[in-house]
C-alpha cells in the first residue's frame, strides 16, 4: 500500500506538531479557535479574525432542539445509548446543502458577484441587481437570504458590527447587503440570515467557500453533543414517538 | 503496515469468491438471504432455515415511519439531500440496545436459561420461573417480552408456526413461551414481542446471539432506504419541524 | 407539528402491513428480496426479476476488506466496540458517487441513450457511439465501464446470461454492450464492470436509476456487517495502524 | 406527540439564547470554548478554566492521519465526495471506549479512588496502590496510562504545568500521578498519556466524567474536518487501497 501523506499533523518519538508548530507551545498560547484555523488553513488568525470566528462558532452552536441536526441526534440517542459518537454522528448527517449549507453557497455567490463586478467594471450594487434578476428568472433561491421564523435574526447585525469594529468588513458584507436590498425590493422582504452573515464575514477574512460548511459543522457539533447529553439525562430510552399517518394502498383483506 | 486478513471474501485476476465459493455459481443459485448466512456464518442455510430467515427479515423491514431509525433517517434526508448513504446511516445509528437490540439480549437470556436448566437438572419451565423471579427482584426488564402498542404482534405466531412446520422449533421457543407465561402470571400481561420471537427462532437455528442484532440491522436497512426514497419523493427539503419548548434558565435581560 | 405521512408501512391494534399487504401472509410467502422490491416500488417482483435481483444482491455483498466501505467499517469497529450499528454506518458512509454510485449514473446514461435513439431515430449502437464521442470530448469517464483490477469481472457475464434466460434482457444490456464496444475501440479496453452490469439489468426490469444506489447499499450492508463481526472476533481493539508520512511545513524549533 | 423539551437553547420572534443568555452579547464576549462549557454545563468557565480547556481541545485536535478516526473519515471521503458531513461522521464513529474513550474511564477511576480514600481514611497514594493491585489481579488495563508510540507525550506535562499555574491542580492530578508511580513500579513503565492527563485536569475543574468523551469528540471533529478537506484537495477519489490477504476457506473448484 502507498503510504498516506498529510501536511496537517505529525509526531516522532518526542514531539508532536500541527502544521509544523510544536504542540506544547500551541497548547500554551493558542485557543481552540486558533487551532481550528491552523489545521484548516495553515496559519493562525489575527486577534480580530479570532474574535469574529468565535462569534460565528458561538452563533451556530445551537438554536433549538427541533433543527434536523439536533432532532436526528436525539432520536439516535433515544434508540442507541451505547455510543455517544453514534448519536452525534446521526445529527451531523442531517447537515447538508439544505441545512447549514447555505453559507458555503452564499460565499460562492459573493465570489461570483465580485468577479462579475471586476470583469464588467460594475459596482457591487449593480452586480447584486444582476444576480437577483437571474435568480428571479431561473427561480433559484438566493442563499443567505430569508427566514422561516425570525423576521430579524439578532446574530446578523452583531456579526456585521463586529466586522466593522475589527476593520474586517469588505466586499462580502457589501455584496450581501446589496443582495438583501435588491431582493427585498423586487421579490419580498428577504432579510439576511445567519448563513448569509457568516458567509459575508468568512469571505471578507479571505477563507475559501468550503469554510462555510466546515465552520458550521465544527460549531454545531458542540451543540449536538449537548443535546445528546440532555437526552441521556432527561429522557427515558425510546421515549420519542412521532405522529405518523399511513396514507398508502388500502390494507388488503383477501 | 500489517496486511489486513479476512476469511470472508477474496478475488484474484479471474475469480471472486465468498467464503471460498466462486461468485458466479453463487449468483446463479443462492438467494440474498443465503448469501447473508454465508458471509456471516460460513455456510448456506437449509431450505427451512432460509424460509425462517426470510420471514424474520421481511418482518423487521419496517413497521412505521415514526420508529427512531426511520425518523432519524428522514430528518437527515430532509437536511442533507446530497448523500443517500448519509441518510440511511443516520437511521442505522438509532439502532442499539434500546431499539432493535432486545433480540440479541433475549438470545443471551435463552442461552443462560438453557445452561441453568442443564446444570441444575431443571425443566425449561422451572428455569424460566427462576429467571422471572430474578428480573422481579433486580427490577430488570425481560428482553423480548411486552409491547408499547400492539397487544398481540401478528408476527410472533407466524414465526413460531413456521418454525414448527419446518421442524426447527426447539429450546428457544420453549423458553420464550415459558418466560411469557411466568412473567404474565406474576407481573402483568407481557406477550412475546417480535424481538423475543426472532430471538427464539434464531437461537433454535443455532446462530450466536450477535445474529439478533445483525439480522435486524440488515433487514431494517432495506426499510430505512425506502423511507429515505419516500422522503426525497414526497417532501420538500427541511420540511420537518418538531415542536420544542424551552424550559431552562429564564432569559436574562440585564 | 404536522403529522408525518407514509405509504410504506402501517399498523393498528391488531394488524401490521407493508404497502397494504398484511405482514403475516408476506412473512409466509415473500422472500427478503421480494420485500425489498415491495417497500421500494409497491409491487412484488416476478420470479425472473427476483432471481436477477438476488443475483445482484449476492454479487455486491462483498469483494474484499480493502474496499473503502469495508475498511472504514473495520476502522470504526477497531476504535468503537460499543455499537455495531456505528461501525456498519461508518462503512455505509464511504458509499457515494465514487464507490457504488456508478450503477445509478450508468442507468441515467442508458436512459439518455434510449431517449436520444428514439428522438433521432437512431439505433442503440449509433447512439452509444455518440455518447462515447461526447465522453471523449468532455473528458468524462463513462460510468459502468473499466476496472482497476479485474480484466474480466466474472459477475458481468453471469448477470447477462441470467437476464437472457429469464427473458429480461432489453435495451439496457444492449446499450451497455454497445458502449463497451465503442469505448474499447476508440479509447482503450474498457470492459463492462459490475456497476454497468447491474445498471443494465435493473434498467431492463424497469426500475428507476435511484435503484442503482439503493440495491447496492442494501446488498453491501450485509457484507459490511460480516466484516464488522470478523473484526470483533479476530482482531484486538485499536489494532490498525495506517502508515502515514508527514510532508507539511517543517517543524519549528524557535 | 409530546412536545420536546430542552433547557439548552431557545428563540422567539426577536431573540435567541443559550441557557438563558441572549445570543448577541454572547457572540460579542464569549469564545467558542466558553460556549461549549455553557451549552454543556450551564455556566461560563473562569479564565483559568478556559485556558485549560483550550489547551485540551488544541491538544486532541489531531495527531496523525492514521488514527482510526482520521483514517475512517478519509476512506469515506475517498468513496463519497457528495457530503462533507458524511465523511466527518464516519471519522466520529471510530471514537469509542477504545479510541478517545479512556479519558472518561480514567475520570471514573479517579472518582472511585477519591471516594475510597475518603471512606477508608487513606491517602490518595495508598488508594492508588490499591487500585493498581486490583488492576493487576483482574488483569484490567488502567485507563490513562501507557503509550503505544510516545515514551513521553509532550502534552501531559504542559497540561499539568498549566493547571498548576492557574491554581487548578487538585486530587485528579494527584491521583493520576500516584497511579503512574505505583503502576510503573509494579508492572512496567506506564507513563500518563493524554487521556489520563485530560481526565485529571477535567476532574479537577469539577466536570462529570462524560466530559472526557464530549471534549475529546468536539476537539477531534475539527481535526477530522481538516483531514477530509485535505483528502478532497490532495487525493483522487477511490485512491486508497488497503493491502488485504484472504486466509479463509480454500476456493472451491467443483
Amino acid at each position: 500500500m502507498d503510504v498516506w501523506r498529510t501536511a496537517i499533523a505529525g509526531s516522532d518519538a518526542t514531539q508532536m506538531w500541527l502544521r509544523g508548530r510544536p504542540i506544547g507551545p500551541l497548547m500554551r498560547s493558542a485557543t481552540f479557535t486558533d487551532a481550528i484555523v491552523l489545521v484548516h488553513f495553515g496559519r493562525l488568525p489575527s486577534p480580530g479574525e479570532r474574535r469574529l470566528l468565535d462569534a460565528i462558532l458561538v452563533g451556530v452552536i445551537d438554536h433549538g432542539a427541533g433543527a434536523p441536526s439536533c432532532a436526528a441526534a436525539r432520536l439516535a440517542a433515544s434508540g442507541n445509548r451505547q455510543s455517544i459518537s453514534a448519536a452525534i454522528a446521526a445529527g451531523l448527517l442531517a447537515i447538508g446543502d439544505e441545512h447549514g449549507g447555505a453559507g458555503a453557497n452564499c460565499m460562492e455567490l459573493i465570489a461570483e458577484g465580485e468577479a462579475l463586478a471586476r470583469k464588467d467594471g460594475l459596482s457591487i450594487a449593480a452586480t447584486a441587481a444582476a444576480l437577483v434578476d437571474r435568480a428571479i428568472q431561473t427561480r433559484v433561491r438566493l442563499p443567505g437570504l430569508g427566514h422561516r421564523v425570525h423576521t430579524a435574526d439578532p446574530r446578523v447585525q452583531v456579526l456585521f458590527d463586529m466586522a466593522g469594529e475589527e476593520g474586517l468588513s469588505g466586499t462580502g458584507i457589501e455584496c450581501v447587503r446589496a443582495l438583501e436590498r435588491e431582493a427585498s425590493a423586487r421579490i419580498k422582504p428577504l432579510p439576511i440570515n445567519i448563513d448569509g452573515a457568516l458567509a459575508a464575514v468568512l469571505y471578507d477574512m479571505g477563507f475559501p467557500s468550503s469554510a462555510g460548511k466546515f465552520i458550521f459543522i465544527i460549531g454545531r457539533v458542540a451543540g449536538i453533543a449537548a443535546e445528546v447529553a440532555e437526552e441521556y439525562a432527561r429522557e427515558r430510552p425510546m421515549r420519542i414517538r412521532i405522529p405518523v399517518e399511513y396514507d398508502g394502498e388500502p390494507v388488503r383483506t383477501d
